[in-house]
């Protein structure tokens, strides 16, 4: 299944005046305000997410999964999906495997399906958090941070190879996102656990190429429900100042405990060049792994508020990889990764719509009042025709959504797969 | 101080064409989409809230209280700047008073002035939480639920005064809300406090017109840490149900444990008809009392969202009270609830726009995404010149912070008052 | 497998001696303050908890699910695990079936087992939060209340049946844990929801037997992560009142938001009679089913104060059900169970060592400090002596985890069943 | 007022035999598991805990303060205080002052009374989360991170000043709790305000004599409702690291988000040498300041666990400070800070008895049902009699509140001091 570029444009015909008199209005009331609606829209055509292979089947929770139809079962059936997705929206040219679920079997073949879907390899995921088949030693008790050796080893050793796998693919980061912790008072030293992690990430660390980074996760709870190793951005932070200086803190929205304020954690890492990378979500009560932007769209917008600061005021910090970490439950997931890519646009589109220059004269003045009118006229701005026209400037969809059902997607997907695949992963 | 329609004519003459510009595209656009945007203008014209007399000085914390100038020291003077505010907004057309913070000495006196503010008495509020000066029984211990006789009997005589200074005012309806409860496990008996708060309101409940309502407003904690005798609306509902159908139950935004699902909250209290009173905030953290949307916006639409669906659906619910009780520690406060009601009124427009018969489709076919669409088709809409056409129409300011600085209202508030006024109240 | 009495008394033989010493001298020093000693070792002998026949293998998350040994894979050998925790605690002499999971082949032959196995069927559980196979209709979008009537009516069937198999084994009770809601705004319209799961309700208890209850359970959230139905126990309770007089609320210790006063909720329900049943955990983070007593032991305690309190004092609620419903994911299940029951009958013992008389007292004096001593003299005491004593009354083991262990049961369901096994269910 | 041994020793008559019963029997069964009672009996008469000067008196909450008689006015009653609790406790052997609040007129002759009293001074406190009278400039926009440079020179120099007043009283350290924040998105820019920080704290560092420490204190929130600038943890111990080596991180047990897990941020501490100071109070909902132990027991019992480890095993990390920073607004301070007292040598105690060689065998052999009993069979001790020993050993009370009580504490001072006084501070 592809989508070329004439389905799309006609499909776009039907929306595009409509989309013009938005666009232009828009952009003439922008401009009134000294915006460079062109810069602005560039900007925005050139921000792509990564699509990780896992969120392109069905979810599900510890009570179980409902069944969904024409997933994929292969890993050039993912990269497919990643196509479609990214040929109606213009934002999702990279996709981020994990191993060892997405094993390549033909590497140049692989690439080159990658290419044709217009696709980068983002960041490699490993996976030391579930026993594969036949593997000598068991996670149950812990992987990196295990109080015996053999099972470290084999964690590290995986860690290592997936680094190699992502070299053949051209990927240039490895996220490792350790589960390791405890479900009760007890079951853990914590400053072993916390000394056998850092070593062994520092073992990791030492095999990765030169122009290599590596993204060490934190989570505050689950699947442990006592303690997590690296149970906050803190935790992490000083692992990769221990291991080095390729060494980054990577930021998962839903990685919280209730009320952070996740913006100034991303502001701090900011400030000391250690922001990594980003996984996208939503949530109302844990980790929820929901849609982007459909809980809590404000504080996605303060949190790009920060990003687009950072970006441009703290050349400390390396240009962060961007991805989607949501679960997809209810909802068909290739439609859901479009509305998440969507709600990560707006937020971006709106943080750079906020009048730096006028926020920072407040800051100093302590106008509160007027610091938040700042923000807020940014954030009531309704930008989604500036969306539009970046996706329409390389080919997408103007509205993604309904090209997707009018291309009816889904019924070619069941068509040539079948209704009862199931994809690989959790 | 008073601001008058000539003031407000002239500020608005500077932004009355850019104002027009916007309103016309927007009121074509949804006219395109069958929205009659007269009626969702008067719509947003008619909706009042009220303020409360306790919202126009500076507020602090247990930590302290930094000075703030030209604040309300007298009924008159807090009425006076609700007057302001209502000029500016025409969406605050009344003030809840609180006793006895506010006892009127000449009531013809304050209802003539409020008259001539345009202003009428929404609820009365009692206040059972703090020692008075004189006062025979002391609340340390409780009120309504107080083990002992005298207090118990003190709170509500104290209630029932309330409702008659409510009487004379014209007022309609007694809040009360009940900070009892206990700091320690084992300092109170929950049923022994539960039975006392259910005989203390349905005597105050005796006592009150026939014309009149009685809101029970919960909170899970502070004053008290351990416990609090409404700790949830499960709890209010069932005093309301026991007292009678006068009594209902009043919604605080900030009155919720963490993750709270309020909307679910707010529809089952209107399918119930229960829903008596609302009182906007916002908040991060705990009951922080934040200007009502800078923290969470999306979801003061989402209950919005339930707020307009029970008032067209639910008849046996009665049109609520609404009331902004926020708290300004950083702010001009008049500054701070103009931005409350703006919040209120956008929350309220974008919920006014959601297709509610899509919805309803949507829902019947369990198209998840389809809902969230729609949902987010009407939030993402930029309503504001819906707002600022709705005051026009009555005389207020197309952009009232701006009005409000222009006709530099705190430096004449501060030249009338002096600048160490301190306002009556917490 | 089965435990014999003998071998349970050559296990105590080795540590009676330390037993009578610490008992006797325990006993004599509550004998002091006038505490009937006989009395609260015969309570704790007759303290019953049910064991969830799904509580029996290891257990899992989302993100998957470690392997255990010897875990039971009939119902028969469930019962046979529920007998030697029944044989080693004499505090488990109940089992609780999960329909479909549990479904006897040979009802006469089961209840042989039970019996032989000193245990009785207490409630019955239905299930429509996973689709079986062959179900003609899905409960992906709602089970009782959903949108669309064959769903719900198959859903009203199955809790019928569900109570037809529980009448032949003569279980009394049927818990309904309704996992429905939705995972995004927009997806359920809250009062047709409630609507639908109140008349679905109702359809059920007209089918319930004259001496059976119904036990409504309540949950905040998951498997659904925006809205739950019955998300509170506000609204279990105004359920349960709609249903009628056999309709109850049951506790689930972890369904709750953060910091939620949990016995307050319990001391209500006991006033107003509607406190049906209770699930016992343990929980850190969220819903995180962990062994009971091993995170908030004196929260257990406060909850036990309160039931203890109500089962003295409020004759209108009927005596409740009790339930463990735990999971484990890194120890053995039965031995966790018996660390549960443990933790439960601890929390038992030292709610009924609280001077009851005094306490009033102090609460009617305001006497914070000493209401607070009063518990914690309670709360500090070393009852494990007096548990021990309950356990060996009835012949048990003076201490079951020892025993268990010296009795290698793990190594003897392994021989007897296989080590690859899988329990039914979760 | 001073209690002199005379009566302690009279009031110790009428319990001692049974407390003898009591430890007796208790240190024949520790002594059965080659527990060291003697050494145990020590190590708890040696851990002393700091009294804040601001604890002496009735605390409040932002909707009010109810009154309480006999506070102490003036330094020399908040000296004799401490001086009581002391003299019954044996556990409170220094006070901590908080400048401006306490500075003293005379200090040989407060240095004279308070070694009557058998005091040391503990880490002395600044104050810039208020506006002393006369201040030139204001912390209202916030104090050490401020955006201008003159309140931040006057933040500066008020703690520069305060580690001089501290020189003088033989205090050894200095605890800054800074409150700086924000109340809304926008007020702050994240990193102006952490950058300032550093910059202040290390002018403050500059200043610290040689042989003090400085602790850096964390708070997510309160009194700034939206950000505030040392957050966590992490900022802290990243600030203490840009310091210097005698810049330490403070734990206060309230400044966590829900569900935190503490004691694993402990552990990290120590193993990473910066645990400075300590903090004890409990909780339920934020940061409550309830007596210690009152809320969460367990909690503190495994934060306590966490100590004992790292003061064993961490040499890299100095002796802590120990204060009690509670709020006392129902209870006589000077029995709550009692209780606090016992509550924290009771976990102190049952963390002392965990059998640490075990524990560590059951981790490693990922025995994870024996690493909770063995913690749970030091909690479930009854360990009163081991405190009540150690107070005797050096001449306090067997049970201090009944002592308290006997002596008739609180009349005398109320005697002395009149009804109606009111203690400096919050």
């Amino acid at each position: 299944m592809k989508i070329n570029k004439e389905n799309i444009e006609s499909v776009n015909k039907k929306v595009a005046e409509n989309h013009l008199n938005q666009f232009d209005f828009l952009a003439n009331s922008l401009d009134q305000k000294n915006i460079d609606v062109d810069k602005l829209v560039s900007e925005l055509s050139d921000f792509q997410v990564a699509i990780p292979s896992w969120a392109l089947g069905a979810g599900g929770t510890r009570f179980g999964r409902f069944s969904f139809y024409g997933e994929p079962s292969s890993l050039e059936q993912k990269i497919e999906d990643v196509g479609v997705i990214h040929s109606l929206t213009q934002t999702a040219g990279a996709i981020s495997l994990h191993i060892p679920w997405d094993v390549p079997e033909d590497y140049n073949a692989i690439k080159e399906l990658a290419a044709e879907n217009d696709l980068i390899f983002d960041a490699v995921n490993s996976n030391t958090f579930q026993d594969q088949k036949n593997a000598k030693e068991s996670y149950k008790f812990g992987s990196l941070s295990n109080v015996n050796k053999p099972p470290r080893e084999q964690a590290i050793a995986h860690n290592i190879e997936v680094v190699e796998i992502g070299k053949k693919l051209g990927s240039k980061s490895l996220t490792v996102w350790l589960a390791d912790g405890s479900n009760f008072p007890g079951q853990n030293n914590f400053q072993t656990a916390l000394k056998h992690t850092e070593d062994s990430l520092k073992e990791i660390y030492k095999n990765l190429p030169e122009d290599w980074k590596m993204f060490i996760e934190y989570k505050p709870y689950e699947p442990n429900f006592y303690s997590t190793v690296i149970q906050d951005w803190g935790t992490s932070f000083m692992l990769a100042n221990a291991c080095g200086e390729k060494a980054y803190t990577l930021v998962d929205l839903g990685h919280h405990l209730p009320n952070t304020n996740i913006e100034q954690i991303v502001s701090t890492l900011m400030l000391k060049g250690k922001l990594g990378g980003f996984h996208f979500n939503d949530s109302k009560y844990g980790d929820d792994d929901s849609t982007v932007g459909s809980v809590k769209p404000y504080s996605l917008f303060l949190i790009f508020n920060e990003l687009v600061y950072g970006m441009r005021n703290n050349p400390q910090n390396p240009y962060p990889a961007w991805m989607i970490d949501a679960s997809h439950n209810v909802k068909d997931p290739l439609e859901d990764l479009v509305q998440s890519l969507e709600a990560i646009q707006e937020a971006y589109a709106k943080a750079l719509l906020v009048n730096q220059d006028e926020l920072k004269q407040a800051q100093l003045n302590n106008d509160v009042v007027l610091a938040q009118e700042l923000l807020q006229d940014a954030y009531r701005t309704d930008v989604r025709p500036l969306l539009a026209q970046a996706r329409l400037a390389r080919g997408g969809a103007l509205n993604p959504i309904q090209a997707y059902r009018s291309l009816d997607v889904r019924r070619s997907l069941i068509e040539e797969r079948g209704r009862h695949t199931v994809a690989s992963g959790l």
